[in-house]
């Protein structure tokens, strides 16, 4: 039996929130299409937030335009409810609203406390689940906040209790700074698959102190079956000290594959996507996945 | 309960053997030190084998010489009996071995076959165990040959059985190439652990893949308790091709010590050893760890 995993790739906004060099929404739409043409089906498109404070992210609603009638799930990043204002006008079918597990990293991203960040998920979702727009929420700082030090694994339990039963059609775990062990992912994950299975449960993490492909094979090992990767180890958060690139897509492909998980993604084409990050950014580091397919795949 | 794990720092010899910079037995001996003064108490100091074949392993006597009556377990690499006569006679006191998963890679190596590979150690064996010497077999190339492809488990599994049998002190399943993923780690771990006990394995990988981590982790989960890195980083085998660093030491201790186990050495200090060994060589990558000293240890 061949299980399939779900790559969510984020490079093209968490990727790309936090490099210097600024992308025009022509660039980052070349590089979600590039995406699409190695078969990921769900990309992380755009952020609507205020292009004052992420110029990086300016353009969503284009991007969104540019996408529109793209047979993948193609989601974007909202704040608050403006934001999803803002993102179903320009035709989004997906929304991903962020929570925190920590009332400091809330203060410094967003300006809330993570109460008036569950609110604004409320109140988002109930739309989405009107509109029939699909609703990720995605915790942040689900281990350790550069702000304020670990964080209790029962806050992460807790609320992702809350907005499971509220019907969210994903949660996701994120070790936002890449401070996560396997052996805290996997505990933190185990726990939630055997509460809530599987099904609607994801994992996000960084590649700072080079336990990532670790956290995923900790999570892969407690059932977790779906990742955030982006595209050539893109990433990084502005408000976040310490926080490096998110896991680059094609390792973590190239190691789900190799562990006998189908994916189906295209390696090969994959490998084009990471060259053309590294191409438009400049710092993308690039995935190990390479060492890999010379061995093993004709690209 | 807080559970021990050995670091067997293997920078000094196969961290080094590949560098294009050829080191003098000075500067090495720099290098034991500075790894000694982070309390790593197992290293792998230097090879007897020939300088011309290896030229960045020349001065091997004098190398044992300069560190004799350090109290830590400094062994040294021989890939026959003639290189145990010259370690034995320079005074070395623990001998490392080296078994091939495939003939391939044992042609390639040591110009034997993995039988006459095998004979050599066991030879070694008799005389140190008559001598007092420590002896480590070292399985190359355990779980995929560059030459030959992947290597089927049970050969790795019978040759433990045998060298366990004879009385080998360590036997070490090394990933010379970097090529295991965790799950195939854990299996093949999980299984010699359950037949012989973690007492006398170890683990050395590479990470060209991304996954070095991962796999430590994997077969720290499958109770493996000894595990080889390489200060800072460095490594490669110059007769594997596609061979890139060792695990770096700091990252292995960093992960481990965040899980709760005891390494017994003094990260701060390492972190002085991985910069050493970065100045000496320029090209050692350096681990990781420093995003998490520069958060949690004051340094």
């Amino acid at each position: 039996m061949t299980e399939q995993v779900t790559i969510n790739d984020v490079g093209p906004r968490d990727g790309l929130q936090n490099q210097k060099k600024v992308l025009s929404p022509e660039q980052r739409v070349s590089l979600v299409h590039a995406l699409l043409a190695a078969s990921v089906k769900h990309i992380e498109i755009a952020a609507f937030v205020s292009p004052k404070a992420v110029p990086a992210m300016a353009g969503a609603a284009e991007i969104v335009a540019a996408l529109e009638g793209e047979s993948a799930d193609l989601a974007v990043l909202i704040p608050n409810e403006k934001g999803y204002d803002l993102a179903t006008a320009a035709g989004a079918q997906s929304v991903t609203t962020v929570l925190y597990g920590t009332d400091e990293m809330a203060q410094a991203n967003v300006r809330m406390t993570m109460a008036e960040a569950d609110a604004a998920t409320v109140a988002i979702l109930e739309r989405a689940r009107a509109d029939g727009v699909e609703c990720t929420a995605t915790i942040s700082v689900a281990f350790e906040c550069p702000f304020a030090g670990p964080v209790d694994p029962e806050v992460i339990w807790d609320s992702a209790e809350r907005f499971l039963a509220l019907g969210v059609d994903r949660y996701v775990v994120a070790d936002t700074i890449g401070a996560a062990n396997p052996a805290q992912t996997r505990t933190l994950m185990e726990t939630l698959v055997k509460r809530h299975g599987a099904e609607r449960l994801a994992c996000h993490f960084h590649d700072t102190r080079a336990m990532g492909l670790a956290n995923v094979y900790a999570a892969a090992s407690a059932g977790i079956r779906r990742f955030d990767a982006s595209i050539g180890g893109l990433g990084g958060c502005p408000f976040a000290p310490g926080a490096s690139g998110n896991v680059a897509t094609e390792d973590v492909v190239m190691m789900l594959e190799q562990m006998g998980f189908q994916t189906g993604v295209d390696l090969p084409a994959l490998m084009r996507a990471s060259a053309l990050a590294q191409e438009l950014t400049g710092t993308a580091p690039g995935g190990r996945a390479r060492a890999w397919l010379e061995r093993n795949v004709a690209a």
